[in-house]
């Protein structure tokens, strides 16, 4: 058995395209469907005040948005080092887009359930547990890509950690937002926002994204 | 009048990229627009409990998006061998994407009636008649394909029984789950997520996948 | 001046892959997002029966469903030819777009004044006029572009009269229909899903697809 | 520290496809939902003048589609020149992308408080932000893109200030839009279609745009 047959690169591979055809449809519809759950207060005499009255949805409107940009950034990113995909990919790839078409329900959950005693935390647990696995299945996509020999030789193994690097912490950060929002829930929800926009700003600024690869 | 032009090879041919891009848009938003039919409990004290209580919503959720994505992967995989497009593959895809379109609408029928006596049966056999509609129309793709000579020489004979026989089973399997839900409905919704699973997990392991097709 | 200044082909001209990936798009969508009409009877005691009782639902959802899919396999064919865009061929594409998005509301109108006796005859009109302007666009598009030297010099003139002479049935079908949903319209919204079947079936049979264009 | 390494240009770059893909996707979306707000009056005995008496549902949905439109227009023009993607213009165009989609919902709050005396005004302000948000983040991604050496190199000074300037009016049109639709609302979004269609007319007609874009 040659050494090329061997090993983690044996699985058979396909283009790359229509996965991330499928995954930019998924992401642009969950990320745009959010929208139809802001709801037009009806027969208000105050509509500015009544739109401020509905911050929880506006609020996880915004963090939903936010973490699916986030996770497309981070998506978009491991899609421009992979060689091919394989049937492992494509499935940790679809468990991934399970994740983001899901969240628009809990993000209802959250709008409609912020504000109310009893069932606040089951809501924002429920909203963090689908966050962490939607942060959970881009890493798991970046290690077996790695694994599988399906990245690109040109990124140095330095670059290879910084990018394992930056995706952790929002791991763990989903792990402790959701503990903590079992105590304190709108803080909870804050602190998804701040992953989110820590995840965005920073991401493509990564040293080995030098070169743009070459189709 | 020579060999090229005559058999079944004589229809003339398009690009496959609109017939990608309309089908991928296709799946993406059924897989995405199921979401909406996951309903927020109002005004419940237990959130939790409410939502238990609406497991044949979240079960059938999960088996429609589990059936589109084997449908999208067996279309992926097809896909990935074509030659070319012609008019009559453009009318199966355009049947197959009836029935990707239509699923949300069976897939409520059974989250509303999954617990009632006197429907349950008919919801169920209705989606199990859309989930055959969409694999025989994946089947007709391929042996279409195959007959009218779309496939890429790349693949031997061997490979083309392989991949038939892969898709069989599943029909076989929703023509005797459709029989079994007019007794039990509840076990065929069961075996719809079963042959869904079976579908996605060892497809993409075909053996002919060593090499991806050169564009 | 010279002469390739001068003339119908002076217009700028820009990638018609944005063009095409945003009609993707919007036909993917209106196609699928015509199934959220389609209403799951509750609380009845007779599902199959309650279901029947809504048959101008599913008939103006396949008369919806065909033509989108006649109007996209007719663009497709069109953008199989072009070789750029320009700002008009854009602009006549948002208005097929317009007819296209548009779609789903007449259908909705149709699908609940069918049986109407005082609002069935102003449904079904501007059911019709939505789908005249719709083929009526992807006319206009292909009689631009022919003018305005878009087309590949493959095409033979037999192969652009062919090709034009075969939309124009549809329209005056339309134009027909229209009048006649004004006395009959049940026989109207028949006769819709006719002319899709008819643009449907043989479309792509035309004897200059023998080539598919190089890309 | 060489040259190409300084300045603006040392951002990393990726391919721009996935951006413009997102985005596709989600103009294609926004502009599609756009169609399930528009009611099918129930129950009415004139449906003529029922749909009649909706007209601000059906005014305030022609703007939206235009605008989208509009923005569509002008982010395929700069997409048709950028040689690469970095960071920094991916988070611009989420911006952009979350103006786009949001705008269903101001356009549901015009549609729904403009014949409204006492919040007619809040809807159109807060409709007119969202406009200005995304035509100010059409024009930011083109004045980014240039500084930082995003630009195709076969675009002369002259070009670049001439599509710069066709950008601006529509920026200045909608703040003084705003203002006037303090006092007049509805003259204000009549002013945004207007502002829409003239962006729309010539806005490929640019005399930068006589070669396409090789790829």
């Amino acid at each position: 058995m040659s050494d090329s047959e061997s090993g983690p690169r044996r699985e058979s591979r396909v283009r790359t395209a229509r996965m991330e055809a499928l995954s930019d449809g998924v992401f642009a519809i969950a990320i745009t469907l959010l929208v139809l759950d802001l709801v037009v207060p009806e027969g208000s005499d105050d509509l500015l005040h009544a739109l401020v009255h509905e911050w929880p949805t506006f609020l996880a409107y915004l963090v939903s948005f936010a973490t699916i940009g986030a996770a497309w950034f981070a998506h978009t990113v491991i899609s421009e080092f992979l060689t091919g995909a394989t049937a492992t990919l494509m499935r940790l790839n679809l468990f991934l887009l399970f994740a983001v078409s899901l969240l628009p329900f809990p993000t209802k959950l959250v709008a409609t359930y912020i504000s109310s005693d009893s069932n606040e935390r089951v809501a924002v647990t429920l909203y963090g547990l689908c966050l962490l696995l939607m942060i959970a299945m881009i890493s798991a996509l970046w290690r077996y890509s790695e694994s599988a020999g399906l990245i690109t030789p040109d990124l140095t193994d330095e670059d290879r950690n910084y990018l394992r690097d930056r995706l952790l912490p929002g791991l763990a950060g989903y792990v402790v937002l959701i503990l903590v929002g079992l105590v304190l829930p709108l803080v909870a929800v804050i602190g998804y926002l701040l992953i989110a926009v820590f995840l965005i700003l920073p991401f493509l600024l990564l040293p080995f994204l030098r070169r743009s690869r070459q189709r």
